[in-house]
């Protein structure tokens, strides 16, 4: 039996929403959200976007119930619907059925990423630089694990294995996560298809969103939980345009 | 570097918020409260309080901020103040500054209890009982820990050692936790007076109130968590009052 004194405090927290709420919040700060506030409750969340709209702030009322768009709502919580010419320059009040549970859970700790198979390089290479313990919250299915999450949490193991050796210590859960990992990483998006509620999601009609979901490493951005808001991690290289317009 | 993979839902959760509510909620029941509604916003409470109301249920509103009873409030967070003549049979709707954040840390465990020093032995002695992994939230004191806190979960650890003994593993927060209990576990009242929040209560005139929350093993009773309300546990032993009133 293990006992743990969770002092969050001193630790890194990592949340993770794979399907869909993190890769949600990675595309919509990628393409130029302001921030985004989660709230735990659609009435709240009206309540918000609707104060916030008074104060002449430029707001979108998004989040989802059993997957599907909440009703009177601006978007839902498909990553497709986050395009930069829909987001750019906006607050986002955002509800989601478990994304938001988990950032309750990590609201203590010293820092806070949101984490999705797109950011995977960008996180887990700022968390290499990291000395502190981290501690990972999946979001999970209604309560319950969800494969996907725990195999990016996994993934995550692997990575810091891979670059702090032997100094990492796992517990029992993140070891099982790295065997999961081990097991799917070769195919994410067969292992969306597959997981529970990816198939719910592609019955809901949402099988480009699992694409998407599965696209490791195609976007950069680190999100950051502050005073209960998500924005970009301030202290991102700065990406220098070159001529050809790449960067 | 430690990594965890939070895995609360197959864990047990204790909650512990000796000063003072855990000892409240403890208090509380041991005098006959129905169930307690732990709240986190203010308004919040005075919403469901006033639902509660109108639907015929006996209902009072309990909390504080920064120590001090809410203004139009039945009960601040004294635990004087929950004796059975005013809360027996009722429903107390509980907003705290630092307690409720911690209940919603545990919020996805298999199961939740609340520990303070009163039911120390009540909840210890079911624990021992147990196989499942724990998981010990500390309430602490605007977002830092508290010593009083970190002194019970330290007993619990050293009374689950000794228990279930080499099967024990702790994370190294449990550890320090048990060195600190080693250290204060002599003379608990002391220690909560020394302490930080004991000595801002003493402030505020709450002195007699810290020797009812050094009171260990006073009571018996096991408060669980459960779809958000707080109540007693029902498996506990059936108690048949003696002929002399003792049970």
């Amino acid at each position: 039996m293990r006992i743990d004194l969770a002092l969050l405090e001193k630790s890194i927290a990592v949340v993770i929403d794979v399907l869909r709420a993190s890769t949600t919040i990675v595309t919509a700060l990628a393409n130029g959200c302001q921030e985004i506030i989660p709230v735990a409750k659609v009435q709240d969340a009206q309540k918000i976007a609707a104060l916030k709209s008074q104060q002449g702030e430029k707001i979108l009322l998004c989040g989802e119930r059993n997957g599907i768009k909440i009703s009177g709502f601006d978007l839902g919580n498909s990553p497709r619907e986050y395009s930069a010419e829909s987001v750019a320059g906006k607050t986002l009040v955002f509800t989601t059925s478990n994304g938001t549970r988990a950032l309750e859970r990590a609201v203590s700790a010293k820092q806070i990423y949101v984490l999705s198979l797109l950011n995977f390089r960008a996180v887990s290479d700022l968390l290499c630089e990291k000395t502190e313990d981290i501690v990972i919250f999946c979001s999970g299915s209604n309560g319950r694990e969800a494969i996907e999450d725990s195999v990016c949490a996994g993934m995550l193991c692997e990575k810091m294995k891979g670059c702090a050796g032997n100094s990492i210590i796992l517990n029992a859960a993140a070891k099982s996560a790295t065997h999961l990992a081990q097991e799917h990483s070769n195919d994410l998006f067969a292992m969306l298809r597959k997981s529970k509620h990816g198939a719910y999601l592609i019955d809901q009609g949402f099988s480009a969103d699992l694409e998407i979901c599965a696209g490791l490493n195609t976007q950069s951005v680190v999100p950051v939980v502050q005073d209960g808001l998500i924005h970009k991690q301030c202290d991102e290289p700065l990406r220098v345009p070159l001529a050809n317009g790449k960067t």
